[in-house]
């Protein structure tokens, strides 16, 4: 049957760090790589091996799929990277420490950047530090300068229905590595979730989450791979 | 202009320990992955920096050229991962010291087997710890059990012919990261190497070799990136 995992990345420096990250390229936390090893234990010890992967175009997602498919032995399985798996683009608030844009533009507006679930932040400035447009790797694509998880989801699901789940409903053992808003989008797809309720769902770094489909591509009940 | 970047895997642990390794998957040791990181560095600091990748169903070759491209900062590059770009298969001399080897059946015949352009080593026992026959990895493949440097070439040039010289003719720069055989394969090709010369050619690991393609497609002489 087919059996679809999605892990968030380990740890990065910027959330460490408490700052809005988005479309910025921060690496992994050492925490950050051993969440990762930890995963792809987890998922040999369970027997639970995918077949297929998924990933975006940023390093922390990429490198811990690769740390995870290196421990559970399967480095040799083809990655499919694509930007539609991005982390959401933060706008105008990527680089900034979320204490101080709490600071200077309020509780209650961060919240609402944060929390809302279709107000963006901010527009990224033109020629911002942290604006990813000359980025070679983002050639030839539209790169967002703000996203509210609703845009966020507006370029999720279309690739999700496009070429992933063709790739699940063929049989395959497909894992996404991805970030906290992309797999939000596939959460809420996959599991019904309400748009007030999915800004307020918390995926753990490093920590498979399983969904297995019926004959019908029906998803079951999510469940944390640790706890099967 | 086309470039082409062929990279041997740095040091592995058979290397280490002197055993012939052919298609048994062996991690890096810390040496090699210093050799990989020390690649990609070097691919940064010239900027010849590759925009698609190739490399084997190996660890140590797919985890060269994730090392190297994470040092490079293009870890978000697509990867193409097959077979065929494999190490050639040592048949049962897959495992064995190589001065053991030596010892047991003369310095002439280890010759011939290392050497030889056409001559295969003894196949591989059926059910033995070395074959890699029931690794999921090879599922659909039909995997040989001895191969001499003339039947990996066999399967490395028409590889090298159907997907990976149209990726770097519409302009790309190519990254291969193999193995010493399968490196060999392409030399000998793109060099016009002799059968007889091409068996002594030695191919440093973790040392990017550049090929520099014409509008004909014509490849120019061979030399070393750090040369250049």
């Amino acid at each position: 049957m087919p059996k679809l995992i999605l892990v968030r990345h380990g740890q990065s420096q910027w959330n460490l760090e408490n700052r809005f990250t988005g479309w910025w390229d921060v690496d992994l936390t050492e925490k950050g790589v051993a969440e990762a090893k930890a995963a792809g234990r987890l998922m040999k010890e369970k027997g639970v091996l995918p077949t297929a992967c998924f990933t975006s175009l940023q390093t922390r997602a990429i490198k811990t799929l690769n740390l995870a498919l290196e421990e559970a032995g399967r480095l040799w399985l083809p990655v499919t990277k694509d930007w539609r798996l991005n982390e959401r683009h933060y706008g105008g608030l990527t680089g900034l420490n979320k204490q101080e844009t709490r600071e200077k533009h309020g509780d209650e507006q961060v919240h609402i950047w944060r929390r809302s679930f279709d107000t963006p932040p901010p527009p990224m400035e033109p020629g911002s530090q942290y604006d990813p447009g000359a980025d070679p790797r983002y050639d030839g694509i539209d790169v967002p300068n703000t996203e509210s998880l609703k845009l966020t989801i507006e370029r999720v699901l279309p690739y999700w229905e496009s070429d992933i789940l063709p790739v699940l409903a063929s049989g395959e053992t497909v894992i996404i590595s991805a970030h906290g808003n992309s797999l939000r989008a596939l959460v809420k797809h996959l599991s019904n979730i309400s748009d007030e309720d999915i800004t307020g769902l918390e995926i753990p770094t490093g920590q498979p989450i399983i969904y297995d489909f019926d004959d019908n591509m029906v998803p079951g009940e999510r469940y944390y791979l640790k706890d099967s």
